[in-house]
This record gives structure tokens, C-alpha cells and sequence, in this order.
């Protein structure tokens, strides 16, 4: 299917850039649109030139579509992507974010508008009232409606029929006068979409939209450590990072594992309290691959696999690295030994057989508890060993837990 | 749905019990065919008190009908069955045996022959001609025909009505008749079924059978040693095990673990050939529980976790006997030992994420790997060290090799 991303209609500016290209968590406002839209053939209508310039060079499958009168606004602009279009397609506006839910479109019978109860300027927002499954009115000044309209529509072909039967009377063709036009008779559905949007045109709204992009990063699964401290410092590397293109989910999960390499030898050194920190710096990195793929939409199932098998190895070096440096190879240090070095993967491993995590299990607690048990034993060696004493008893513990859990669902 | 199974009329005997009590691979034939039909309200046409008394007891959920007259044929059997049965009912006969494939039912239009290309016994066998997607005859003594009746059938209840009609013309009423008389009103389709079946007549077709589920029971995942040894022993041991209603799949995990905690205690007081029969043992026992589950029908996702995580464990136990019978903690043996350790988890890891199973490092060849080392280090303790050292580099590279063919699929 085809989409059309309107970006010539979006005059006001805020600071110097097209609105579109404006930074939003480190990628211009129309990119994070553009990358939800994988899998489709993308038609931008533009104006400014600077658009024309960055969608060229990032994105070279875009078709263009240029606009000389952006002041016939965006029903015109549309009108102008005709002649690219032979079946359904979805229409979008450039300076708009939409939270991830917007995206799953199906094949629809009648041209659709998707609404939603909340918007963050009910002032500027265009209203929608709606009656049984059909839009029967739709604009700015409405006092009675239901939903607001977030500029996303699924539209039929015969859009652009009603388009030119407008511009036979008017210069200006606003898309709101279309769909109402198209309302009249009948012609309109609606979707309720419960997801965050916003229409950029504040630098309140810009920030708005930062807070629910970082609020998206973080897993329903992130464990306590990670929600409550490595999300807040990894999205903020994350965001600094997705300006460089050649940044990869993939680069960063080697990235990660690197740094896990690098705190093993710095504990086999006995450089404790770097070693420990260098443990936590590599578990929050650990975070940065999968923000940089969601938020890119470049998820792939290699990645995690990937992910998962290089975060195994890295803990069982950095667990081997602490042994190692306490040097005292009895019997009890080796049953602990054995079991944190065993406890690095079995936990995962449960998880992935019964679907079950618990979180507090989680790589990020381990690396918590590495990173403790490291600068303590600056002061005493011994803590070496209770810490790989205390992991492998607690990481055995929930594979246990995990597995009796299992037993109830499975 | 309900489903009917004539044992009535098996009026044929192998030696001194009613044929389908006749032991098939431990369990009487009946038998598989009641486990496999997990789900159903099944009933039991009995004439033989033998057979009442054993359903009684093993299964007494199952609704028992007495036919008083086995001489009347099995059309008559099932006429029997009529009152308890209301809708569409499988009908399947007592003294046959049917593949796994049979028994994915799903509702019909019409009554349906399970036919099949292949049989045991042409003399004996029912044939069935066919014309488009109807059964045009049946009979055994059809001289044309295109496939082979299996007794498996989906059936109409309107067959009652046609059995009636018949019973006023005579007195024994063969169900081959009665699918006839049906189909010569167009009342009866077929399905070819690709699995094997038998009609259990003579010693011989027994034998074929047990051959039969010998070779269902040899999964295409199963490595190298597991396929050549392990299997010939376990379904030897399985046959014997499975007339002991007690010996759940869940008891010979446990089994199974136990052995594998004996193998490690046998190399830590270092009696290594022992140790290493004992590891080969466990490794062989591993291979029933699943094999009394899918006889029995008793497959669970818990049953396969709890396999899974118990293997796991008693070969974590096995490495750390042999490492700590070799008793030279210094560094070369650590990282051997480490390796062999995560070893003995990351390659069912990477298998459940990837879903690629690569046999030659599967748990079969581990454990024989420990019990070729095991043996050999009675005579040089040495053999301990290049046995965890070989296991660590080999499943490790097994870990690699199976990632980089996931990147090709994932």
C-alpha cells in the first residue's frame, strides 16, 4: 500500500527548520513517521526545499511531489500525489507524532478518519462528530463532537473526486472541507485509536512529545534497576546517538559486549571499583540497542537473539573475571563459582521455555549486584566471593522459582 | 465430539485373551487408540467380559455397552451405541491400530472413510471405490477398487437410520453394508490418510505394529548417538515400563536426573568408568520420558520444561564431578572447565531462541563424549582435563555455528 505524508502545508515555523525536520528524541518529526511506515511506498508532498534535500538523501525510495502554492492548503497538496496513486493508501501529516498503535492498518471498506478522545491544543485541534459507525461532521469550530481528528486517514481513491469537485469553487481546499464533503454523503468511518499523538506546533508540544518517546523506550519486563536507573541514563545516550545513521542496534549490542569484555579484564587486573562501574556502564548501554531498533523500527529477531546470546557471554566473562581475581580455588568458592556462572544463562533460559519473567531475576540486578560486590571488594576481597555466592544462590533460586511458577500455566 | 469403538465383534483370537487386549508395545491395542482420542467421550461396545472389566478399571470415565449377540456383526455392535450418541461421532474398531495422523478430526458435512493407498492383508482388507470426492462402493470383495477401508470412520447420525433398514431384511448386519447402502445415496465421502494402520489379525501383523511404534517413537531431531544407541536401548526399556500405569513421563525425568547426580558423585569419589557407564546410562533413561508421553498421550509443555531444565542441571553436576576429580584448579583447566559449564546450557539456549537444532551437539553426544572421557581418564586422570576442554571449545563452537545459521533465517 502507499502513503502520502503531507509536509507543504506546515507554514508556521518554530526557530528555523521546516517544522517536519525539527529534532524530536534526536530524529526530525517526520522521520519517526517515516520509519513507522516501513513496508510502504511513501509519497511526501512538499515545499520547502530543505525537506526535498533530506528526504532525498536519507531516503532515496521517497517519491517527491512538489508543491509551488503551499497557501491552497493540504487538500490541495494531496490533490497533487493523484496521479501516484491507484488504490487505497493511508494519508499523514508531516509535523504530527503518532505512538506505535496508529500503524497496524488494515484494508477498509470506506475512507477513514482515526480519532482520538485526547489532543494537546483542543483550540487548534479539528473536531469530529461521529453518529453509529459513520463521521457526519468534521472541522476547527465545532461545539458539539466526539473525537478529534489526529490526521491520519485511510482513504479511498474517490477522495480526489471530491477534491476536484471543490476546487471548481474554491482556490484554498482545506482536507477537513474534503472528508466533510465526503461525510455528507455518507462516505466516512472512523477509527478510535488508543495511542498517543501530537501536533507539533509548540516547543511545549515538541517537549511533550520527547516525554512520550522516552516513556515508550521502557519495557513492560525492565527490572528495577533498569526502570529506575539504567532506562534514565540509556535513552538520554540513545537520543544523542540516533542522529548518526551509522549507529546500528547491532553496533551497540557488540558495543555492550565489548564493554563487558573490557569489565571482565579489568576485574581479572583487580581494578575492583572500575571493574564494578564499567559493569553497570555496560548494562545500561545493554539498553541502547533495542531503544535505537524501536525507535528506527529496526527490530529484527537476529538482533535479539544476538542480544541475548552476547549479554550471556559477557556476564559468564565478567563472572569468570571475579573468580579468577580471588584466586582462591576451593571447594566452596568453585560450587559458588559454578553456580553464578551458570546462573547467567539458566535464568534466561527458563524464561524463554515457560514465557514466564520474572524481573527481579533480570541481567540488570545481576550487573547491580556485580557492580556492589566489585567496589566492595576494593576494601575486602572476600566480597568477591559472597557476591558470586549470592548471585549464583539467587539466580538458581528463580530459575527454580520461574519453573515452579511454569507449572501453574503451562 | 463422541466417539464409538467396536469391540465386539473381534471374535478372532491370538492366544487366550479377546484381541484387543492383546499387548502392543506394552499396552493392550485397544489401548492406544483410547489414549489418543484424549478429549472424547468415548464408547465401548463390548461383548467379551474381559474387556468390560479392564475398561472398568483403568478407564471408568468411558461409557461401556454390552452386545449380547457379537455374532450379529459389527454393523449391529454400533446400533447398540445409538441412544447414548446425538450428534456426529468417530467410529473406530477395537483390534486395529491407527498412526498419530488419524486422529486430527474436524468436522464434516457428510459421513467420511478414513481410506488409505496401503494395507497388511489384501485377502482380508475392506476396499473402497471412489468417484470424485464419494465413495461409490465398499465391500471385500470388490475386484476394481482405489483405496483400503482403515475401520476409521466420521459419522453421520443418520447411519442409525440405515443400519434400521436393514435390520428388517436381515440379521447380521456387517457396517461395510451399511456404508454401502449410504453410499448409494451419495451419503459418504473419504479422506486418504497418510499414516500407517493396521488390522491386527495374526502374530505376525502384531509384530509389524510394534515395529511400527518403535519407529514413531525416533524423533527427526535426534542426534547422532541418540538415533544409533540410545533409542535401540530406551524404547526396549520404555516397552517394558509402560504396562506400569504408576511410571508417569514426569517420574522418568526425575529418574533420569537422579542418574545424572549419581554419574557426578561416581567421578568426584573417581571411580571414572563407573562414572562415565552411569553418565551413557542417564543419557539412555532421558530418552523414555518422552516415549511413554507420546504413547501414553501424556505430552505437556511443563513435562518438556522440567526435561529440559533437569538435563541441564545433571550435566552442570557431571562437568563440576569430573573438574573437581581432576583437582588442578589452575588456569587453563578453569577456562576449560568454564566453557564445558555453559557448554552443558547455551546450546538448547540458542536452539529455543532460534529454533535451529544442529543434532551433532545435542545432549546425546555430550554425555557420550563424558563417557568415552570418563573411561579413558581410569587410565590417565589427564583424559578429565581434554574431556572438559574438548566439550567447552566443541558446544561453544556448536553455539556459534547455530547463531550464524540463524542470522541466514531469523
Amino acid at each position: 500500500m502507499k502513503a502520502v505524508i503531507l509536509a507543504a502545508g506546515c507554514a508556521k515555523r518554530m526557530g528555523g527548520e521546516p517544522k517536519p525536520l525539527i529534532k524530536l528524541f534526536g530524529l526530525p518529526i517526520i522521520e519517526h513517521t517515516i520509519r513507522k511506515l516501513k513496508g510502504y511506498e511513501i509519497i511526501v508532498v512538499y515545499h520547502k526545499k530543505e525537506i526535498a534535500d533530506y528526504i532525498k538523501e536519507k531516503f532515496p525510495d521517497i517519491k517527491l511531489v512538489y508543491n509551488n502554492q503551499p497557501d491552497k492548503e493540504n487538500g490541495w497538496s494531496l490533490y497533487l500525489a493523484r496521479d501516484f496513486i491507484n488504490d487505497d493508501f493511508i494519508l499523514l501529516m508531516a509535523d504530527h507524532f503518532y505512538g506505535e498503535k496508529f500503524f497496524n492498518f488494515v484494508r477498509k471498506k470506506e475512507t477513514t478518519v482515526f480519532v482520538s478522545k485526547h489532543c494537546s491544543d483542543a483550540v487548534e485541534a479539528t473536531k469530529v462528530k461521529v453518529s453509529g459507525n459513520k463521521v457526519v461532521d468534521i472541522g476547527k469550530e465545532l461545539k458539539e463532537y466526539d473525537y478529534f481528528d489526529t490526521g491520519l486517514f485511510y482513504c479511498k481513491r474517490e477522495i480526489f473526486d471530491f477534491i476536484e469537485k471543490l476546487k471548481e469553487k474554491k482556490e484554498g481546499i482545506k482536507l477537513a472541507e474534503v472528508i466533510k464533503e465526503m461525510a455528507k454523503e455518507g462516505k466516512v468511518s472512523y477509527e478510535v485509536v488508543d495511542d498517543y499523538w501530537i501536533d507539533i506546533d509548540t516547543r511545549e508540544e515538541l517537549k511533550k512529545a520527547e516525554k512520550l518517546v522516552e516513556k515508550s523506550l521502557i519495557k513492560k519486563t525492565d527490572g528495577i534497576v533498569s526502570r529506575n536507573l539504567n532506562r534514565k541514563i540509556s535513552t538520554k545516550i540513545t537520543k544523542f546517538l540516533l542522529r548518526y545513521d551509522s549507529i546500528t542496534p547491532n553496533l551497540m549490542t557488540f558495543i555492550s559486549f565489548l564493554l563487558g569484555i573490557f569489565s571482565s579484564f579489568l576485574f581479572l587486573v583487580k581494578l575492583f571499583i572500575p571493574a564494578g562501574l564499567m559493569t553497570q556502564f555496560c548494562s545500561i548501554i545493554d539498553g541502547c540497542d533495542g531503544e535505537i531498533a524501536r525507535i528506527k523500527n529496526m527490530k529484527t529477531r537476529f538482533g535479539a537473539v544476538i542480544d541475548a546470546l552476547l549479554d550471556r557471554y559477557a556476564d559468564i566473562l565478567i563472572v569468570f573475571g571475579m573468580f579468577y581475581a580471588y584466586g582462591i580455588f576451593s571447594t566452596i568458592p568453585l560450587i559458588a563459582f559454578s553456580l553464578a556462572l551458570v546462573g547467567c544463562v539458566l535464568p534466561s533460559y527458563v524464561h524463554h521455555m515457560t514465557n514466564i519473567r520474572l524481573s527481579i531475576f533480570g541481567r540488570d540486578v545481576r550487573l547491580f549486584i556485580i557492580m556492589i560486590g566489585g567496589i566492595l571488594s576494593y576494601f575486602n576481597i572476600d566480597f568477591l566471593f559472597y557476591t558470586l555466592l549470592f548471585l549464583g544462590i539467587m539466580m538458581n533460586f528463580g530459575v527454580i522459582i520461574t519453573t515452579y511458577m511454569g507449572a501453574k500455566v503451562l
